[in-house]
């Protein structure tokens, strides 16, 4: 198994130097280093035999059937496409580590069908819009999406059909009824693993997420001749309200509360700001506790406002309900890391996955590689021998837990 | 008196038409609006017998002596340049109500003469430095500001030429020995006034000021993936120490504190903040206040950093002493506040002013008129007929002081 790892971060490794960029890992939806991975998948796919092929969204599928078929089907993967300047494991890791999950499935005598699907798009870096990949193959992928253009004016039909696809055969990629369910396995790309020592855990939901933007309103006024109590100072209001932000995650459990944007106006040193905008991203599991976290803030941020005498305006972005991962394949996943020598350890994901989009079609699970820092979107973003052997130890054990189950 | 305060203001609303932008007033320093300027105020001092002279760096002089002359001058004036998008009182409203005095002063029989001064620059738009009028009457002008460019790369040295003026002749607009005084009337361009319902007031000093940037710089991470108590945000580490900014500010009478600037990177919803810039501008009439305050914000800074485990580094931008009013003038002008009839009131400038520069060189005050809204720097810049009126009261009876005192 050992080797097994090492080969699994060579993998990884080469394909980050399939680039757009000389220098830098940045891979986008349908672009021409993603014809290099395919190739290099497809080499990878016919040596173990599987059945192969694109579809007409871009994704890599590759069918392995054991000699005794049952028609059933466990589909494992995650994304090929990147963030710019990447690093080189988010995604291609899950691909890399099915592939050889399926060579060691060769010599388990399973009753059913492996399938891997390397999704072609999950950024959202390209259309701004994520999840392209799993939302056709999910059979949820909105014609009207075909429109949408780049940043060089080329519509998402063009460029499929500049890929060499056909986009009128992406309502193929819809799954069919057969299907035991789908399994992710990527690294956490955040902290917890690694400051808990461990090498990889279950994942029991991805978290909902609510983005808000705000406005505090404010007078911009002369710095040097008004008094501190005359002022109506928007950025003093924004700054209390960060604050405020902070100290409410920190003392809910599992909110994760974050004021990423902060712009003020006129944005001079010698004015007061007259305004300051700020972005809120906002995540729990449980949506109950994020709806009610999101008033609270909502109700503080008017609080101080009005306190100040600075008016406050917000509007929601997107409102992302918490999506649970199957509890019954969740549950194999647990025993699978126990059954590896691990501890059972299950944590929410804060990030979206394909699994998100997955899970509302097919029973769907996750498992988790520890991210060496947290780091990830990030040319220092790495994995660790150790935990890819974890991650491959428990993939057979659970590949073994669902063969029993499936007999 | 009544008459030639509204006299005044339809002045200075004429004034404003003299732009270089239609529709709004930006007259900077020696653009060719500044020609009107001089040829509308030198047609006032020709009727009122001044004689009349622009210095090497465009200072417009005009030079009334009553029938018994002394030899001694008092000198009244303000500056005639803009910021863009300017109002129609802050700096222009000086000159014209020197002129107001003159015309009343011929009939007071005083023992000095009043020269006027149109100080041509004190903004710092067009070469980002101010006070270049007043620096060469003070004899403080440095040589080498004549090398400066302007956005469209022209040399100080070639705009005056360019005017129709000698920079050879900017030494001989230094004062010669033999002045009383300086004085200067201004908008308070701040809200004190106003919100003590006061027409006037006398100023004891320009406040110092301290310009710093500050950095603070954690760890940019996932917004989702990243729990709170393993967060390195340079946000909420700068939106602490903003409050405690105002914190300080409020605890500390005169003190005035401001973060007018703020900047993240890498400035996305969904990515906590790996660093954050602010500005800090904090000005005080007392240099030690000053100098302790900035101490106690910058050892709170370094606090705020080491607990939340950010770094920080801030680097000094501008350090300013505060600049006392001449103790005797400023005591005439209570003087003359008072024998008007309106209540004696003195209070520090938080602004520059061009008599920052001229009051280390001659004995200066300021009178300082009651802002509307406490706006300046803006089209909605204004001031009332009631307080231009007081304004000319006051400057009738500091004359007859200043007379009675040079007797």
């Amino acid at each position: 198994m050992r080797d097994r790892a090492r080969r699994v971060i060579a993998e990884c490794r080469r394909i980050a130097c399939m680039t757009e960029e000389p220098g830098r890992t940045t891979r986008r939806f349908l672009t021409s280093p993603v014809h290099d991975v395919h190739a290099h998948l497809c080499a990878r796919m016919a040596a173990l035999g599987m059945t192969i092929h694109v579809d007409g969204v871009g994704n890599l599928h590759g069918l392995w059937q054991p000699r005794e078929e049952s028609g059933k089907r466990l589909i494992l993967g995650s994304h090929i496409d990147t963030v710019p300047n990447a690093g080189a494991f988010d995604g291609v890791l899950g691909v890399v580590l099915a592939l050889e999950l399926v060579e060691i499935a060769q010599e388990m005598a399973l009753p059913f069908s492996i399938e891997i699907i390397a999704f072609s798009e999950e950024e959202g870096v390209r259309y701004g819009v994520p999840f392209i990949g799993s939302r056709a193959v999910a059979g949820a992928l909105d014609p009207a999406l075909l429109d949408l253009k780049d940043a060089e004016g080329v519509t998402l039909e063009d460029a499929i059909r500049a890929f060499g696809l056909n986009p009128e055969e992406i309502v193929d990629a819809a799954l069919s009824e057969d299907e035991l369910g789908f399994v992710e396995m990527h690294i956490e790309q955040g902290p917890v693993l690694e400051s808990e020592g461990l090498s990889v855990s279950a994942v029991s939901a991805i978290v909902g997420q609510k983005r808000l933007s705000l406005e505090f309103t404010g007078r911009a006024n002369h710095a040097g001749t008004t008094p501190m109590n005359l002022r109506q100072d928007a950025l003093t209001a924004a700054a209390e309200w960060i604050v405020a932000v902070e100290t409410l995650a920190l003392q809910t459990e599992k909110l994760v509360a974050t004021v990423g944007k902060i712009a003020v106006e006129p944005s001079a040193g010698n004015v007061i700001p007259g305004s300051a905008q700020v972005s809120l991203d906002l995540r729990h599991p449980d949506d109950g506790v994020r709806a009610t976290s999101v008033e609270t803030l909502l109700a503080q941020a008017n609080a101080i406002a009005s306190r100040r005498r600075v008016t406050l305006k917000w509007k929601g972005q997107s409102d992302q309900p918490a999506v649970p991962m199957d509890e019954r394949l969740t549950a194999f996943m647990m025993e699978a890391i126990e059954a590896a020598g691990y501890p059972a350890k299950v944590m929410p994901s804060g990030a979206g996955h394909d699994a998100m989009v997955m899970a509302a079609r097919v029973p769907t699970a996750m498992l988790f590689l520890r991210s060496p820092g947290g780091i990830s979107h990030n040319p220092d973003e790495a994995v660790r021998e150790d935990d890819v052997e974890a991650a491959l130890q428990v993939g057979r054990k659970f590949l073994g837990r669902l063969a029993k189950e499936s007999c």
